[in-house]
């Protein structure tokens, strides 16, 4: 494979950060440099030798760079594509690795429309609890899975080379429309993103909190760890796919409601059967994917 | 601390079989008895040691009896406290293991009231993933909160005997009243299970949930692993405390629609600091508990 020469990472955080270390490890990066809107991170990244240079611009960096990551929150992506557009050559590739897709290919129709042919979409589905460059690793993405989402006007060399980078960095590729990556993931993750958020902030609202959480157990402790989440990435997915959010919310009430009146109703039998079904699709899927790596998020 | 000579365990599962391999441990229970209502799960707890002796009846079980356990699912305590009355001796001791405490309360007031000085109800944070006497391990409450809801008919003698006996199968004793026990695990335990039962349903009901599913990470994976829990034991749950679950969920519905409304307006500021608000609340509660030995449940 084709070593790239100059590696933009654009936000080297968790994400970017293990996108550098992993190409590092591959050997395929000649030269690492960093952009972001917080210095004191590229410091750190630099003194981490996550990257080899801390670039001041977006024009500094972009300047003979042969790919591009972008790795910084989804709500953040429309000024940055903004910004890279006048100073992208033709020949340099771009990905993302934002959460969310539709908005991304938003605003690459926006800004890019005539590096159309060179920027890939792409979502790693990996994560970490911690953020920020210290807590990169270089095998983040082994064995997980990332999602690309070409446009009808990318070059299939360019898919090609990007499917390539983010196989290297030990990924697992997949590709779909950003339509049904965006509903998908509106269901499977940020939905109970959203749940669990909403539970520990109505029960930490309660006069009694400290009762409460004094005997919450393992079952709350596992159904509320993503409330852990980094505020401002989930607020950017939230928003970024709100159209499909509130579409499997408006699902989920729909669900609730249900639920709801089988207690009302102390229709018992219902109530067992519905629980019954749910823990079958729950260990199918245990026995389907826990056994192998599992992406976390 | 006094041995119990005859030990009589309703319910030989998870619950019920650990309670006798803890007893067995602290060297406290001379002969262990069990009773339930499938013969091959008593043939098999005799079969692993657990029980000394299979009773075909609550009467032969009870005849001599110093100390009972009940460690059935909650469903079945008025059906057990009627049939265990006629046969109670004046000085026999009685806990259960209920995960709801007003309605076992309730049961005991129906059926036991000549006994009311010696049933002392509780609960043990306690579980695990799996169930039946195979599942048993002697320190499944070593460091767990036990729950003592004691009535105001309990001869504090009995309640310090049940005290003693859960410490000595290394729990850790706590003592509320029932409608608070309910009201607090209503919130903590039952709402998050009925919330993880009802997604899980939700999205295998699903024309594509095969693809959803093959896209679940960990988040999913954490937010569902109660979804596997056991139906009879929930359904029996949320039917005895309804009236506070459905409390719990008017809440929580407010909660969602509160959410739902800030998506829909697009107030990302108040989203964001929703969401800061639930991981601070989060990031306490797991820096202050998750380095003890959480409950599991």
């Amino acid at each position: 494979m084709v070593s790239i020469n100059k590696l933009v990472i654009g936000g080297v955080g968790l994400i970017g950060g293990s996108f550098a270390l992993a190409m590092r490890r591959a050997g395929l990066a000649k030269r690492i440099v960093g952009v972001g809107r917080r210095p004191e991170s590229l410091a750190q990244a630099l003194e981490l030798g996550i990257i080899d240079e801390a670039a001041s611009s977006w024009q500094a960096a972009l300047d003979g760079a042969d790919f591009v990551l972008l790795a910084s929150p989804v709500g953040q992506m429309d000024a940055i594509m903004a910004q890279i557009a006048p100073h992208l050559g033709p020949n340099t590739l771009v990905t993302d690795a934002g959460s969310t897709k539709r908005d991304v290919m938003e605003a690459i129709y926006r800004h890019l429309d005539r590096q159309l042919a060179n920027v890939v979409p792409a979502h790693p589905i990996a994560g970490a609890e911690r953020s920020g460059p210290a807590a990169a690793f270089a095998t983040l993405f082994d064995g997980k899975k990332v999602v690309i989402t070409p446009l009808p006007e990318n070059e299939p060399a360019a898919v090609l080379r990007v499917r390539e980078v983010w196989a290297a960095c030990g990924a697992v590729i997949h590709e779909m429309p950003p339509q049904d990556h965006d509903r998908v993931f509106a269901a499977v993750s940020h939905l109970p993103h959203l749940l669990a958020f909403g539970l520990v902030h109505d029960l930490a609202g309660r006069a009694n909190a400290e009762q409460l959480f004094g005997y919450a157990a393992s079952g709350f402790r596992d159904f509320t760890r993503i409330a852990g989440s980094h505020p401002e990435m989930w607020r950017d997915i939230c928003m970024a796919n709100r159209q499909a959010l509130l579409a499997e919310l408006d699902q989920y009430l729909a669900e609730l409601a249900y639920l709801r009146a089988l207690l009302l109703s102390g229709d018992s039998e219902r109530l067992e059967q519905h629980f019954d079904e749910a823990r079958k699709a729950r260990n199918d899927w245990a026995d389907k994917y826990l056994a192998r790596n599992i992406e976390s998020e």
